[in-house]
């Protein structure tokens, strides 16, 4: 394998492949990353078992291709010699007893390599009618739901997100037991089989950061105990958890006792310093308690003080209601809204709270009150 | 105590009090601020028995002076209660049972507050003629010396900055042992009685937080065991290190067998990069070995790799030198220069590394050798 690259295109492929290496694998082989040179371009290939990453420079952006061939060479050192090298043309070269030389005007790199074959053979197959959701989207489902799955091991399936197809009707569902997100789409078109799988949070995390904030089609292949997702740069595999999903779906209710509507800003606000006078400890509740066109948040440390907090309400439909919940939860919850105003839902005090927004129904937050008494 | 104060004039000010507030404090009553209103303005005042803050905000930056009075309360309490007020004007007031009320149009907040006599009562004496140093300098000093004392407490002298005044001289220095930092500038006046002190590193790191890089004028009032700073916005007090400083007047030689001119971020890089290939365990040793008119600099890992490092020198005086160090300290010292090209001074490969610049010789930054042999 030998080629010239400029430092920054061979920058911007590794930021890619550097997510599939893992910094606490035990496996020498799975903190590497695989250099492909062919006459087509430059495939980089990184794994840690439960994410694979591939991405491909091809060769018009690539100054020269001397001769093919591949290597396996420490991804974190690759990964930080190319970062700190100067934005010139860059020489990579693998020599004698598998050695790897990077070389520019006035620095000069050796790095052992480590074995072609030892490197896991990562099939990243293609369905023949892929999912096609676009770049924002896909990064607004990631947003609006991942806080709320559950970091507990105990139960496996809740430390994924629940992805649902079911004709052209896509759901994604994130829950740790004490709150909800779920996210409603309309896909372009209709799927054959019904969809039901779990996707690991952290794959989740790793994705969101390689897909840009714009129009362009990310393409969703989905097998029995995996995931591609494959955009222009990059190709992402995603193990699947196994397990069952717990049925969500009666957890919404239809219809509410009390429903306030509330200025998003100044509702945060008022949650966010109330929460100043809570405790870890104590879940950080705060109480809610409305009447007619007011609502007063309240929290306490017994020892430090106390606040109250006003904020205005709307009441579309109002039975009178006071009710305490996890001030961390709510404001997870209020800040996935890109919206004026939102709403509060409510069936007595303890019945979960629905909170959703008159502009866009394609979002949903619940979020589980503490009892106090 | 009752007044009416714009939210961000508060803040401005609880910005410099919650620095003499230490966070890991035990005793209670060192976790608060002091607030003392009366009739010139409102004094705040906190300790954490190394560190003393005292800042004044006056009558004509007050919106409504209503009545005097003392109160002392949690500071970290009410620093983040008011940074995440409004915009708005704040109503402080005092109440029965020595509670602290603080209200804005929509928020009331309730703070538990402490006995105004368990405060320790701080004298932020003044001497008659006290040392003036502008605020840029104070900060050059601070930044191109502290990162040079030592953490280690067993030498309690090298874990602060020694200061010493002699005439119109004086003289910073900061050593671990390992390295050293010397700056010498010429004050303005000269001083009566020679000055040799030694300031914690911890209080100069807060001093600096709160001195802003402009040309006002900040002054140094020096007693037996504290040094209080002072500059428009606050006063500091600082303890001192009891003990002797060691003399490092003869660790810096006059003349030097070599002496290599170099480009400051050339250089720089080349060591940054060369620091890829080290290990801490091994001090993150570098190799640097000049010849007429160029250095290599190299490292090497053996399990991972090598690097060898190119850089143009401009030997002003050259015997030729091959000498190993610590990358992470040379980069410690060279960041401290601001000019285009550093002069690296040796004789031979056990003696100390001095680098200096051509253009300015109130900084000396030296570095002990590393033997590999």
């Amino acid at each position: 394998m030998k080629l010239k690259i400029k430092q920054n295109v061979l920058m911007n492929y590794l930021n890619y492949a550097i997510r599939g290496v893992s910094s606490k694998n035990l496996i020498p082989i799975l903190n590497c990353i695989k250099f492909e040179l062919t006459n087509e371009g430059l495939y980089l290939i990184s794994t840690d078992n439960e994410i694979s990453i591939k991405t491909f420079i091809s060769s018009n952006k690539i100054e020269k291709i001397e001769s093919l061939g591949e290597i396996v060479v420490s991804g974190r050192f690759i990964y930080d010699i190319v970062k700190k090298l100067p934005g010139e043309i860059i020489d990579l070269e693998e020599v004698m007893d598998s050695k790897l030389y990077i070389t520019t005007k006035n620095s000069s790199f050796t790095l052992n390599c480590n074995e072609v074959n030892d490197f896991p053979n990562i099939k990243f197959e293609e369905v023949e009618e892929p999912i096609i959701i676009n770049n924002k989207m896909i990064r607004n489902i990631i947003n609006e739901t991942i806080f709320a799955t559950s970091t507990q091991e105990s139960r496996p399936a809740l430390t994924g997100l629940n992805m649902k197809i079911e004709n052209n009707k896509m759901e994604c569902t994130a829950t740790d037991s004490f709150r909800l997100a779920k996210k409603m789409i309309e896909l372009d078109k209709t799927v054959e089989n019904n969809i039901n799988i779990i996707i690991p949070t952290r794959s989740l995390n790793e994705l969101i950061k390689m897909v840009e904030d714009n129009d362009e089609k990310i393409e969703l292949h989905i097998f029995e105990n995996k995931v591609l997702f494959k955009s222009e740069n990059i190709m992402l595999i995603s193990s699947l958890i196994n397990g069952t999903y717990p049925d969500t779906s009666k957890l919404i209710p239809e219809s509410f006792e009390t429903i306030l509507s509330v200025n998003l800003n100044d509702y945060f606000n008022a949650i966010d310093r109330a929460s100043l006078l809570t405790n870890e400890s104590d879940k950080n509740t705060i109480v809610l308690e409305s009447n007619k066109d007011e609502a007063i948040i309240s929290s306490n440390i017994p020892e430090i003080g106390n606040v109250k907090e006003n904020i205005k309400i709307n009441n579309s439909k109002s039975e009178e209601i006071k009710i305490a919940f996890s001030s961390k939860y709510m404001m997870d919850a209020i800040k996935t809204f890109n919206s004026d105003e939102i709403e509060l839902c409510f069936n007595g005090d303890i019945k979960p709270i629905i909170i959703r927004s008159k502009e866009d129904n394609s979002l949903i937050q619940l979020i589980v009150p503490i009892r106090t008494y």
